[in-house]
């Protein structure tokens, strides 16, 4: 687990045709800003739906100088290692410095409970 | 949650081109199957990487007859509302009743899994 803090947090998630696809990343993004604030997070979509990543970094106040973008993925594929890399590259400034992370499901406690649920169904918990 | 018991779960996963990609339904698999052994869950792909649905399910034992499939997924977009379905239907014998489930990123476990993960980048835990 990274604890690093950053000032600012984009949720990336990857974007659908379908409106009603982005549903639960809204929630997701919603249930945080209700804890945390608005100042500080975002939500953003690689594609097919927007915001995009451009225009959440140019909306951010002039007082963020680190940067996360948080992909909402399950797993690493050409988007994570091409697209969105070459994505933030293009919009690394002098004073803003963005970090990707690893994607959400990367992470031991989104496996532990995608773990959890399978276990839960198996009826083994 | 649900608390249902199946005979067998199918972790379904969307596909990839990128061989890479699907390491961490491997991981996730290859650990459910390790605490709860092999019987019951099988992993499959949607589309691009195999073994495909239809051959997970041709592999079952005849002894399944209540299957449930747990979409490795974050949300429900064309894919889970039309596409699986179908699948799906077409798979159905009298012998053997499939369960499409809700995405395991729909589960209130995963849900609170990430929001903390999110907190935690944020420097907020």
């Amino acid at each position: 687990m990274l604890r690093k803090e950053f000032d600012h947090v984009i949720l990336l998630a990857h974007g659908s045709p379908d409106p009603l696809w982005k549903k639960p990343f809204e929630a997701l993004y919603n249930n945080v800003v209700q804890t945390y604030g608005e100042g500080n997070v975002s939500l953003a979509y690689m594609e097919l739906t927007t915001p995009s990543l451009e225009d959440s970094v140019a909306a951010l106040s002039a007082d963020v100088h680190q940067l996360a973008v948080l992909p909402l993925f399950l797993a690493v594929g050409r988007h994570l290692r091409q697209d969105v890399p070459s994505q933030i590259t293009a919009l690394q400034r002098d004073d803003l410095h963005i970090t990707l992370l690893p994607p959400i499901g990367d992470d031991v406690i989104v496996k532990e409970a995608m773990q959890t649920v399978v276990a839960n169904h198996l009826g083994k918990l």
